[in-house]
């Protein structure tokens, strides 16, 4: 079966559905937003990638976790994709003054969540505890987890060398060229306290539009040491599972996922996400810019829904939300 | 022989004098400037209290040597005696919303000093060399010493039991009753590097007015675990020491000085400040308000010299300088 955007003129369930998304950075926190305007808070947990997670300064920084919890408590930077809207830079400004490193730019509100939550790690509060808690304190109503309390650090294969994530990302700006990833600590981590839970109770599974090597694996990597686990518990075959592509027109909005692809030998498509996550995608929803790729992705029998996937503008992350959330339940 | 403050009628001396001045907070960090104005960098070194040194938010925090530093720089908040002037709150704002402690209150700037403080101590660094490193970044040209490069920490024993000293200062307000002291770790605390240097170079120390209980006691333990130790040195003897007094009309400028003598069944006073400094001290310096006092200071075999010790302005800070340099000469 076919979907296409003109599903959204279909009558919309009226059953219940809860919702596991799964999330990295900008992309991800748009479209948890887009789904958090329409669904109930008890309806929707965020499980955010934590493989980006490093110390800096001797502070703990979460960058996606703290994308996505700012985006839904409306504090996070429209323009930069990353940190606090009406930001001020004394802090970092400072410490350039004294010779520190100044290369990851942490506004003044930022580094408030920052040494709060070092502070509370370092006193033994397991991560997901001191989101909830952030959460609260930020009015987040909707469920937002790390994917693990434990440690899991995305590492680069480069061609010059191994280099840890954010130290690929910031620091050297994406410019070593990219073949392989490791995730340090994933083969120990288990999934954060009430991750289980959420899947167990959910009634189907959305990929957000993040990057699939270093955003949406480290999760999967976290929640299913062998790529079967979620397969074996029903997901991907009566449980739907569905991504949405971060690639349009073979390229990324933004990241860099369709350089990773183009390193790694693998033409950066929507088709290439699709096969990408194929063991366990029950449906996928594409770009019409891509439309053409429609029925190769179906030969994957993976179903498909073609409609507008950029999210500039807080309607459109709604609107998309929408139309995944009538996709999974046309499944 | 009586000096008063007449003396600064004769002609200063031409003889170059180095000077070690031991301070604590702000009267200390007053009474340097006002040194430094006079003096050229390389005859003045201040040895600075890190008793109050203490970790908060994880960060490694030095009141006193900060005061100073900030002072000396002309980065100094004026109005509270703490802190940077022109200074932003937004970090202790959003930790105070997240349920974080907000009692000690940090500025967005002296945060920066603070992390990149804790991330050079981590890497190994001497306080004295990052010291040293930021009074470059700040463009103070005199040399400021943190007394040791190990802590020493000291404890205040109070009617509710022993507290650390800026959970009795700042947290409680100098609330509980003060029983006694104690300098946690001054048995095995070695001056920092430079500090020997400084004093066997020097023609006289200057004992600033600053709180003789919490922040000259624990650096003289700290250069001398044995009270006589600097008089062995030939300090006290041959070459002089200077006080200039806290306690002006039996109360103090700032801070519990007072506070601490009368509960430990002292009155306070100038008088009360020279008895305390008595083993080691060549000269006195109080102001005109304890005048009466001055004859009871000389039979302690103890110089005086009678000034307006007040340092409200710049102006007064460097007079006051000028003062004590001229009653060194005349010893």
């Amino acid at each position: 079966m076919t979907q296409t955007s003109s599903n959204k003129n279909r009558p919309p369930s009226t059953v219940r559905r809860r919702i596991v998304a799964l999330a990295g950075g900008v992309g991800g926190a748009k479209l948890a937003q887009g789904l958090a305007q329409i669904l109930p808070p008890e309806d929707l947990t965020v499980i955010v990638n934590t493989g980006d997670d490093f110390e800096h300064l001797g502070l703990y920084i979460c960058p996606d976790l703290d994308t996505v919890c700012y985006t839904l408590a409306g504090l996070a930077n429209p323009e930069t994709g990353w940190g606090r809207v009406d930001e001020t830079w004394n802090v970092i400004a400072n410490v350039e003054r004294l010779g520190g490193p100044s290369w990851f730019r942490l506004g003044d509100q930022d580094i408030a969540t920052h040494l709060e939550r070092t502070r509370r790690l370092k006193g033994g509060q397991p991560l997901s505890q001191i989101t909830k808690d952030f959460c609260k304190a930020w009015d987040v109503k909707h469920t937002i987890l790390p994917m693990s309390d434990s440690p899991v650090r995305t590492m680069v294969d480069t061609d010059e060398g191994e280099l840890a994530f954010q130290e690929y990302f910031v620091h050297r700006r994406c410019e070593p060229k990219v073949k392989g990833f490791r995730f340090d600590g994933v083969e120990v981590a288990e999934p954060a306290i009430g991750v289980r839970e959420a899947l167990d109770s959910a009634d189907a599974i959305v990929i957000c539009p993040s990057n699939p090597w270093v955003s949406v694996d480290p999760i999967l990597a976290t929640l299913t040491p062998s790529p079967l686990s979620l397969r074996e518990r029903g997901w991907g075959e009566g449980k739907p599972v569905i991504a949405v592509s971060p690639i349009i027109g073979g390229k990324t909005v933004k990241g860099p996922a369709a350089k990773m692809y183009a390193e790694l030998g693998i033409e950066p498509s929507a088709l290439a996400v699709a096969r990408h996550y194929r063991n366990i995608l029950t449906g996928f929803v594409l770009d019409h810019t891509d439309s053409k790729m429609e029925n190769e992705i179906q030969t994957l029998k993976i179903e498909t829904l073609v409609t507008n996937t950029l999210m500039n503008h807080l309607t459109d992350r709604a609107r998309l939300a929408h139309d995944v959330l009538h996709f999974i339940g046309s499944l």
